[in-house]
């Protein structure tokens, strides 16, 4: 039997109008190119994105087509992030740290008609433009006039006056945003999110056990706006008329620590590297920013060390975990403490801290190994399984569906464990596990613990073959500038905490790791480099130092 | 364009599986009819609920059947809230305080098929027991083994074993539970709520600034379950994992705080009438009762007055004002302080929180005067409307379409103004405005004003015809025991605040007011009561005292 409630559709255009009527003065903060604080406010933003829309329709953009972005986290991309969806088009968040010829590829997979850029951007746009079709481009070229290759976004702007957009209704289930995962095999994969995963997304993160983003918080999302929707931050600051301070390019952990300071963020995240260099920079100046109170940042992307939660603690700032991808929107799993766990020891609490977390509400975990759901033991391995309503059920004009299990499951391609409790934790990729003589060893518990080594930097373990084990751990270390260390040291800095069968054969110590656009280890390229490694007749844990 | 986004349903069956899961250990706490507490878990709860729905399935409960329920604020609720919904069945929870005529009413107008009843409430079914056709009544009987006039819950509940009932597929926007509004006027009317109205419901009201529901929470639902889905309490709670206490049938001012104390009760909520004995009581016995730091007492069903905020600060309780219908689920404003009301005066904060607060996320307001929307400037009065996906569009088997605009907005019937901060402030019902020589008068404010008088207990005002202003107010006042005043003190004490033109025109001393079974004046039967009044040639504030 129906129900008599309204049929009222989750859209994203109700968030901000709300804070545009119920919070008009709350500041939206952009740094520019030269350092300059922007400040707008929610009512602004509300007539600009109102401005994009009507121009937008003015322009022939229709239901369903894509209007590209290339920009940092601004002020002009929040007003891209509601206003194109408003008019029933798509937002594609371009990233602009991948090859041109990624780009261009995405853009024409896409079929995106229009681009929006920031002056700052027109050298990766120039790079990629002999490549894509794009109808119109307009410049975000903060006063200066100057607009090559393009159109001016204020023109844009300006041509829609001050008149209400014809507004089409729209359906939930239609597509408000679209990403690539910045995957590191194959092609390029587009999500394409609806309005509903969007809107309940931001419900779900802003919950107290979530992020608990209020109007009281003052948030800086230190992703990008290109990656995953920059993890829901700017919607669900929106829906909750939080201030936003938008950082723009410059991350430098000084940079960052500044503004940090200066607007008295409350609420930040981004991927550890970034926070990894903030805290060195917090240890280096003792003293020097004064930060809220209870300042949260918010870590993912990659698995933060747990030496992370303890050395920011140290400062009164509390990280919290989570764990996502582009296919879940990308927030599934946060880590924050139960009531019970005050009574842990600082050790278990640590431990458990620097776990992925739990499912949010609506959504469902499950580890499955060789085809079974694996206990929740909190040691038995399996590949996590997720299921929700912002969830991905498939990728954009591509078949896929062998990342879908037979009853709707979406694959990630982690390899976790979830506890008793219900944390997951990663204990690697699917494909960064290493199996030596039929028993699994996690790469990223090896590379955890050998970064937690004092004169380690960086570390990667992968899975090179070998004569008797079929496969055998490598680990290949970055130190920290003037530290010296010996292979013995470190297998003997490890002896302490893996099996002897787990430890890696050998060490090699280089200069730096490969990387992807978005700061994760490139495995790929390593076990590339290493495909060839000769494997030496006793491993480092077992010669003579 | 569709979205790539799994079709997946927000259905509260998916809640309690969550807790069960994930919060399997933490308490559900009923307190029974002699005062113990018997204690439960979300495992526990959950595996109950699934015999229910296995049950109810093999004894021909088909989709869209309703299953009434007679019950107090207790575990067999909760099981119900959720067992009965799982298998697409229609939660009815059925009023005990209405007249027994009217419960056959309701139960024969919503076609219950089976009533779910504890053993201390027969006595209410057994008065409207003629009247109804039920085909089945199933007794909670706590042990005792006695069921008249029913069969058992438990055994019910046993029939099912353990197996895994076969639950139908849903659809969200299908109806889960119902309520019939105890309107003082006109036949009740049912509102049939949906499985997605009351998740979205219950996501909004737990974020960080509504209600900011937690498993860090012990959550005491003192508002009735049988009115408006216990305001979403049970349901939130659930989703939260947060700890429950069921306080059952006894709401005595010394009880409820020896609950709260003993629980360690975070959040709470229930009419105001509730909260002023306990505020009583604690006043009365001061340092008896040690309440857990940052006890919120949610308040709503009638406007509190700013006294009562300002009285239970002093406790260091926090009192939280929302507002509501059955028509909204209920929850469609919650009053908390937004950053910048830091720097306001005392003052000008209470009379802030004393109002109904900002439209939650989703949910639309607007206050409407002749036909044309009112400005947001705290000043300018209209008739309530509100629009949202947790807001009826019709009643149950009723057309009252009058009810809602032809723009698809609810009609509250609700007198308010809304300040340029976005705040609610209910001014009157419609029916209760006073319209005295074309200006309105009213009657919330004048009684909220007089109930600050220190000989006041409760005060009603109500319109009365006369015979050169069309109507006046008169004051209908009850005295603290012992206490005495004369009319013209009253008269002064009102003046200070008020226009001449608006003070009651005569005040009248009565040892009670008549109330609805949900502790709302019943200004109607004032009105009736006073209907002969003959006014006074010298209105009581033009006397000499």
């Amino acid at each position: 039997m129906k129900s008599t409630m309204m049929s009222s559709p989750l859209l994203l255009g109700g968030m901000l109008e709300r804070a545009a009527k119920i919070f008009p003065n709350v500041e939206l903060v952009s740094v520019r190119a030269d350092g300059s604080r922007q400040r707008s406010n929610y009512l602004e933003t509300q007539r600009r994105a109102k401005q994009l829309s009507a121009a937008l329709l003015t322009a022939g953009i229709r239901n369903g087509d894509r209007v590209a972005t290339l920009m940092w986290n601004q002020q002009e991309h929040v007003e891209a992030y509601f206003g194109v969806p408003a008019v029933g088009a798509v937002l594609h968040t371009l990233n602009l740290r991948l090859h041109p010829e990624e780009i261009a590829y995405i853009v024409n997979h896409a079929e995106d008609r229009f681009l929006i850029v920031d002056a700052t951007l027109l050298d990766v746009y120039e790079q990629f433009r002999p490549h894509v079709q794009l109808e119109r481009v307009f410049v975000v070229d903060h006063g200066c006039g100057q607009t090559p290759g393009g159109e001016s976004y204020e023109g844009l702007l300006a041509s829609a006056g001050g008149a209400e957009p014809d507004y089409p209704a729209l359906d939930e289930e239609e597509a408000a945003a679209m990403c690539y995962t910045s995957g590191t095999t194959g092609k390029p994969k587009g999500v394409l999110y609806s309005q509903r995963a969007l809107a309940l997304h931001s419900l779900t993160m802003a919950l107290p056990d979530q992020l608990g983003c209020s109007c009281h918080d003052t948030v800086l999302p230190a992703m990008s706006m290109f990656h995953a929707n920059g993890w829901g931050f700017p919607y669900a600051a929106t829906m909750m008329g939080s201030k936003q301070v938008l950082p723009g390019r410059n991350l430098q952990p000084e940079c960052l620590l500044d503004l940090l300071e200066g607007e008295q963020v409350t609420l930040t995240g981004g991927v550890p590297t970034i926070w990894l260099a903030v805290l060195n920079a917090l240890e280096c100046h003792r003293g020097r920013w004064k930060l809220a109170p209870g300042l949260r940042i918010v870590v993912a992307g990659s698995a933060a060390p747990e030496s992370m939660f303890r050395r920011f603690d140290k400062f009164g700032v509390r990280v919290i975990q989570l764990w996502g991808m582009t296919e879940t929107t990308p927030v599934a799993t946060v880590c924050t403490p139960k009531p019970h766990m005050a009574n842990w020891t600082e050790d278990e609490c640590y431990e458990q801290r620097a776990k992925q977390g739990c499912p949010s509400p609506f959504i469902e975990v499950r580890a499955v190994n060789d085809a079974e759901e694996a206990p929740w033991d909190g040691r038995t391995a399996g590949e996590l399984e997720v299921r929700g309503p912002w969830v991905a059920s498939s990728y954009f004009k591509l078949d896929q569906s062998d990342r879908w299990t037979k009853d709707g499951w979406f694959r990630t391609g982690d390899v976790v464990t979830i506890d008793e409790e219900g944390y997951v934790k990663i204990t690697d990729r699917v494909k960064d596990l290493i199996k030596s003589g039929g028993e699994w060893i996690s790469s990223v518990d090896l590379e955890n613990a050998i970064v937690a080594h004092e004169a380690v930097k960086e570390a990667a373990v992968i899975a090179v073959a070998h004569p008797k084990w079929v496969e055998r751990p490598l680990a290949v270390v970055v130190l920290k500038e003037g530290r010296q260390v010996k292979e013995a040291e470190l297998c003997a800095f490890l002896a302490t905490r893996f099996a002897k069968w787990q430890l890696p054969d050998a060490f090699v110590f280089v200069d730096e790791l490969p990387h992807t656009s978005t700061g994760k280890l490139l495995k790929s390229k390593l076990r590339q480099q290493f495909g060839e490694w000769q494997w030496e007749q006793v491993p480092a844990g077992q010669r003579t130092a």
